[in-house]
């Protein structure tokens, strides 16, 4: 016998949680539409020196990923984010109009050691433009991020868009007397510390970024990070720029371009952080939406310009307790991605929303439901009357609501159990007395569940409601109308 | 440098393709959902003995997949079908209420030899019910079919759903002589050697099928089959059944119950056909939608009862030459896919959609249209004026109207060539002149390609439209909507 299991790592998405995921991509899907953005499908398997970063070393990619050799013996593996197939995208059709504004959502998969809350299957769903030179793109980006979480139903200052700029985070490294640029186009070690410490002001305070860029620093398990080892000057002068953080973005552009008045560069990113403000402030989003953060850094090496991320901001309770959600978009800038296939630059700017953390905030907070998807069984009281019963649940699905027949095993106890189970709000039942008087009952089954809950004693109304009713059969699928409209009603009164 | 490029077998699905695959996607999950069916997802990674069949031989898996061993050197693999999973998640979750309705959409893996057509990564679209001994299920999986096809524009007699049954195929092998039970759960190699010379049918007549069935056959190539090596008499019985071809269900079932009335296994058969067919006439699914077919074997071992398939049965032109696409649906009753993991028998039935064959017929039969998504782009005559744009095209979004800002590098004459290219059908364009007057133009470039092709000549209205028009400000979305209705109505017109 073979034990039905899966890897460690992954996990099946069963219908209710299928579903509410289903209803949030068709949301942010909407959005990203309504700006332009368009579909694209890539495979799963690429090439893995297409896919970049993770290349064979010697003879084995190095890991991060799922790799094997194809029948020619060469390393392909499953892909690890949507950017880099999209990277390979543009640069295999040249003939694609530019600017090339894509959407993409699937899952992606990294060999990560498995955790709670980490898998190794997860979803993705980016939006990118490529071929988009003006900081306007970077701009309707935070623009999107911010329509996303709204039209998600999350409330205006329940979340935040923070931006930032890998041009400022430079300059303040060069400022600094740091070197920043490594071989490539990646950062020096000593830059990407300082960057790493830069992104942990919001768990360690500013104090603890200073150790980090220092000696080192103590964790309260006592676990030791070793510093970056700046000099006590250096150390002040990316201090400085961390306490830059007016939270009004006309004031923090004042602030930058003061302090990085000497750097080429700095001045660059200001005034790209001063055309972002001006778009946000005139397309009417303010501080409560969008701000301008120096302690935004975003990970990925390859970020050239703008960086920024969506995080809420309200507390998300998961089974009683306040979860973290971090950032649920990040995103940024990105010219250089098509360039090691065609040698050319190509601007790029985009975001990837994180589903599964975005869906278990949003459900957690209760804007989007994995609400049930079948409201009403079609019981089989006499099987020998299955087509009349095929008949009645075809004419409640022509009036637009979702009705399953039941077609399984066991008498009409085990239909309405496995109604209730499966989370009906409404049974149809037939036997030889309705047939024979042209009736139907109805059983409510919604109506039921909140009664054994107790909420009866808050909403007196529903204990005056019956729990089965028989109707006329040609009032059917008006009663059950009623009956649903009944039910989203109370659902609603009992939220 | 990196040269772009994908695996052999594998595609993208560029922007107009995916679009058009989402939209039909939305109205096949529409159609599973009215019937009660909820969406499941599962890993695309499973245990290579979990995915079953392909198991490993001695010690490498035996082709057909793409496998690879994991940390602990255990054989995994990428799903092949989307069945393999929901036994396995039928099996784990021994809480999950039965009768389980579930549909799955994604893509599965198959190591075949690459050619025209065929794909190493391909969608399906599944819909099972599991724990159903009724075969009011089954016949519920023919309407299902009849039902999509439809909602994807197919017309009634455009298309077929063929029924067949396998216990009815299995009782023609024993009322031969042939033994057609196997070790195992499978058939026996003179069993499959039988059914796929049956399922030849439509290709090679009926002549040719006795050809298999005996000594073999010779294709106009030259090329040679071995036949089943079945006696004259066997093959003469074979044939008999397969000239059982009433048109009309009810006369079929009297035929077979006659042509099988000896074996216990064909009335059984005979008897589910009947009940199928009793389903199928009261809920109104006639021999125009619902035939049964004695030829109808589907391929998988391990069908135990009614099989079925949907065909078109309209011509379909792709690039000007007819193209037969074969089963767009197949599916049957399968009572021992949860067995190997439990040991117990739960009966369960479905269909499956081969989506991207689907998708080419209703794309080239036209009721499926790969639509740019994007109709109107808003450029950016002035960039200096970005963020007023960028209000131009949230009012025009705030309509319901998908709009793209331009961020792309070039003047307007790149930005109309861009708009052009894009599919876009309209272009909104303001400069000094018209925001001093508080007006606002829109060039209408489907038009201009209407006229480019020389339609104007059969619809004179078109060559009296204007190719720009210059309205008030306040006018912009109410002009921008009846120009799109207009193109709507245009491109029926043209049709």
């Amino acid at each position: 016998m073979i034990e039905p299991r899966l890897l460690r790592g992954f996990r099946d998405t069963l219908p209710e949680q299928a579903a509410a995921r289903q209803a949030m991509i068709d949301i942010i899907r909407e959005v990203y539409e309504r700006y332009g953005f368009l579909p694209l499908d890539t495979p799963a398997i690429e090439f893995v020196d297409v896919l970049g970063k993770y290349l064979p070393e010697t003879d084995t990619p190095e890991g991060g990923i799922y790799a094997f050799r194809d029948e020619q013996r060469r390393w392909v593996g499953l892909r690890y984010d949507l950017t880099a197939p999209l990277s390979r995208v543009v640069a295999m059709y040249p003939d694609l109009p530019l600017p090339f504004k894509r959407y993409q959502v699937g899952p992606v998969w990294r060999k990560e050691k498995p955790g709670p809350g980490r898998y190794s299957e997860f979803y993705q769903m980016d939006f990118d433009s490529v071929g988009v030179p003006n900081v306007a793109a970077d701009a309707e980006a935070c623009c999107i991020m911010a329509d996303v979480l709204e039209a998600l139903g999350v409330e205006r200052g329940a979340y935040i868009v923070r931006v930032n700029n890998r041009k400022i985070l430079n300059s303040v490294l060069e400022t600094c007397g740091i070197g920043w640029e490594a071989e490539g186009d990646g950062l020096s070690e000593t830059g990407l510390m300082v960057l790493r410490a830069i992104d942990k002001l919001d768990r360690i305070g500013i104090s603890g970024v200073g150790e980090l860029l220092g000696a080192g620093r103590s964790d309260e398990s006592g676990d030791f990070t070793a510093g970056a080892g700046l000099e006590p000057e250096q150390i002040k002068r990316v201090l400085e720029y961390l306490n830059t953080s007016s939270r009004l973005r006309t004031a923090y552009c004042v602030e930058l371009e003061s302090l990085l008045a000497a750097s080429e560069l700095g001045r660059e990113g200001a005034a790209e952080m001063r055309s972002i403000n001006e778009f946000l402030r005139s397309a009417g989003y303010d501080e409560d939406r969008v701000v301008f953060d120096p302690t935004v850094v975003r990970g990925l090496a390859y970020y050239t310009g703008p960086v920024f991320e969506a995080v809420l901001t309200t507390p998300v309770f998961v089974n009683g307790e306040e979860k973290r959600f971090g950032a649920v978009f990040g995103g940024g800038r990105y010219d250089n991605l098509v360039e090691r296939f065609t040698g050319r630059k190509v601007p790029a700017t985009g975001a990837s929303a994180g589903v599964d953390r975005l869906l278990e905030a949003m459900v957690a907070l209760g804007t989007i439901r994995g609400e049930q998807a079948t409201p009403v069984l079609v019981t089989a009281l006499d099987p020998a009357r299955m087509p009349e019963y095929h008949i009645i649940a075809a004419e409640i699905r022509s009036a637009g609501i979702n009705a399953e027949l039941y077609t399984g095993a066991g008498g009409i106890r085990d239909q309405l159990r496995y109604a209730d189970q499966s989370g009906k709000k409404l049974a149809v039942i037939a036997g030889e007395d309705e047939f024979s008087r042209c009736e139907i009952s109805i059983k409510d089954l919604w109506l039921g569940r909140q009664l054994a809950q107790g909420i009866s004693e808050r909403k007196e109304w529903l204990g005056t409601q019956p729990a089965q009713i028989t109707v006329p059969r040609e009032h059917l699928c008006g009663e059950i109308q009623r009956l649903l409209n009944r039910t989203t009603q109370g659902n609603k009164e009992l939220a």
